[in-house]
């Protein structure tokens, strides 16, 4: 993790893109002297991110790195959030982000730290899948969260994080992207990224909430094993050219911030609302893979707590709490 | 851990006490020779258990330790279950029964593993609240699950364990147990027992469920810190006389096993009407002390997911999910 220092002129910084600031300003609002600022400027500048300096004026941003990096540097330059993603542990390889956020939670982390990796060797989706996650081409990050909410409301949080990764997606690349029940984001029907939400909670309280998210950035077609490339796609893909990694990260953690303020606020109706006008699969005919059968029909919607409503043919609702969906041709005929 | 020679010993002489059982038939069942059997049986011998042995005949359990221990042989003789407690990790001194079975959930310990300690230096309540658990008088312990169930439901094993330890309680003691939402069993208004569920989950599946259990046995009132002196109880300050350790946990494992396969069969139903049988809250005038203040109200039932319904003077319907229940000195009046 970066100094308090550094992590301070970074903010100012990127808050201020198109001004000078003095390094008397800088000092002060890191809370330490000019020489200091001037050695992390020093810093900054070798890993590649330009900084003009001009006398008695100061320093200014003005070009982040080349590359398409997520180091800690790269995400806290341009970082809107006063709490998610400020506290950063960047690995270049990792068997599994979730694993040491889960790791960092019991060694009481703060709320919002963020542990984002190059590569993942053992990455684990739903239901202990595995995923597929190559060095340098995706976003591969856990974020910690301690809300005070009893542990029946952690799996709306999967739902939450969807809609603030559409956003951030939407925002950054232009493209449409749909939300399939419960933890899928799509884009022209293929799969971007998935979302995994672990905790450890007692019976009335969350003691830690752990977002897993996984997203496929900048691989091309080619770039996926056999037996994905079918049902998979990346940013690149969809937009047609590269995608800053760091970008979407730092509009999810915005996203996400500000939903989760919303949830706190108002509840989960507001975030229901705005998942079921990104959700492809409510009010289609589909049919749910769960643990005691296949079960098809309506998908009438989600419950307060996250759960889907299906009705069947014969008129009864159906609870889903984990299962596979797919989308029943029917429903591609009428359209 | 005993061995499998040693555990299937104890089972089959526990299970026919009035019998002998001869070597062959015993040495069958476990799978070994005879003379590892008589080796066990000399082992037990040295414990303080009194086996009887007949030529021709064979062996006969007559008398259990007359020490009120709960080492895993004096919980496997005499354990009417076919999972839960048959694996155990008895110490003598722990912080917290609840981090040895997180750690051993962890390293994929079976469903039914138990641990249990006679003495806490850490012991945990609710709320990160302490436990007072001093040594060789209490019931300290944590119980392993892995139902195969979301993680919204598993609030609803700390009911179940409530309705178990009622019952366990009630078949040895002998005395009236009344539960007091969610975790708290009382004896005349005093409290004997806590539960402490806690669990790692997915948004869709629960990986481990810990259930600890603090239960006051053979304290006498003077041994109660004076800040608990006029709100806790034992066991055998309510029966008059000291209770074997040993088996309530034996009754509480027989019990539990019986009302989670009735759970995984037929749902939380059946229990709910158990629970509310014994309930102390429901349908009082009580005041709920939350997070976010104080709530009063008739406290209506509990729903499908153990969430306390509590109707305000105005009529309005609050769902508790964390609190503390304090029952009005109105209630008492009108009895």
């Amino acid at each position: 993790m970066a100094s308090k220092i550094r992590e301070s002129l970074l903010v100012s910084l990127s808050a201020h893109q198109d001004e000078y600031l003095s390094g008397e300003q800088l000092a002060k609002e890191a809370g330490c002297s000019r020489t200091a600022i001037w050695k992390h400027i020093e810093e900054l500048r070798k890993e590649g991110i330009t900084i003009d300096s001009k006398r008695k004026k100061g320093y200014k941003l003005m070009q982040l790195s080349q590359q398409d990096n997520i180091t800690e540097t790269d995400i806290l330059l341009g970082l809107q959030t006063t709490s998610l993603g400020r506290s950063i542990h960047h690995y270049d390889a990792v068997e599994s982000t979730q694993k040491i956020a889960h790791k960092l939670a019991q060694e009481h982390a703060p709320e919002g730290t963020l542990v984002i990796a190059e590569e993942q060797t053992a990455g684990r989706g739903r239901m202990a899948r595995s995923w597929h996650s190559p060095k340098g081409s995706g976003i591969w990050m856990s974020l910690l969260l301690r809300p005070e909410l009893p542990p029946q409301k952690a799996p709306q949080f999967t739902l939450l994080t969807a809609v603030a990764l559409v956003q951030a997606i939407e925002d950054i690349c232009d493209v449409q992207v749909e939300i399939k029940w419960p933890n899928d984001l799509l884009i022209n029907n293929r799969k971007v990224t998935g979302i995994l939400t672990e905790l450890q909670a007692d019976s009335e309280q969350i003691h830690s909430l752990i977002i897993g998210i996984g997203m496929n950035v900048n691989q091309k077609q080619e770039d996926f094993p056999k037996e994905l490339v079918d049902i998979a796609t990346s940013l690149a893909i969809e937009k047609g050219s590269e995608v800053s990694r760091a970008a979407i990260v730092q509009r999810t953690m915005y996203h996400l911030e500000k939903y989760y303020h919303l949830y706190m606020e108002k509840g989960f109706a507001p975030i229901k609302l705005l998942w079921e006008s990104y959700a492809i699969s409510i009010g289609r005919h589909i049919t749910a893979r769960t643990f005691n059968g296949s079960i098809s029909g309506i998908a009438s919607g989600i419950t307060e707590e996250g759960v889907l409503l299906l009705e069947d043919d014969q008129g009864a609702v159906h609870s889903i709490y984990s299962a596979d969906i797919e989308i029943n041709p029917k429903n591609r005929e009428k359209e």
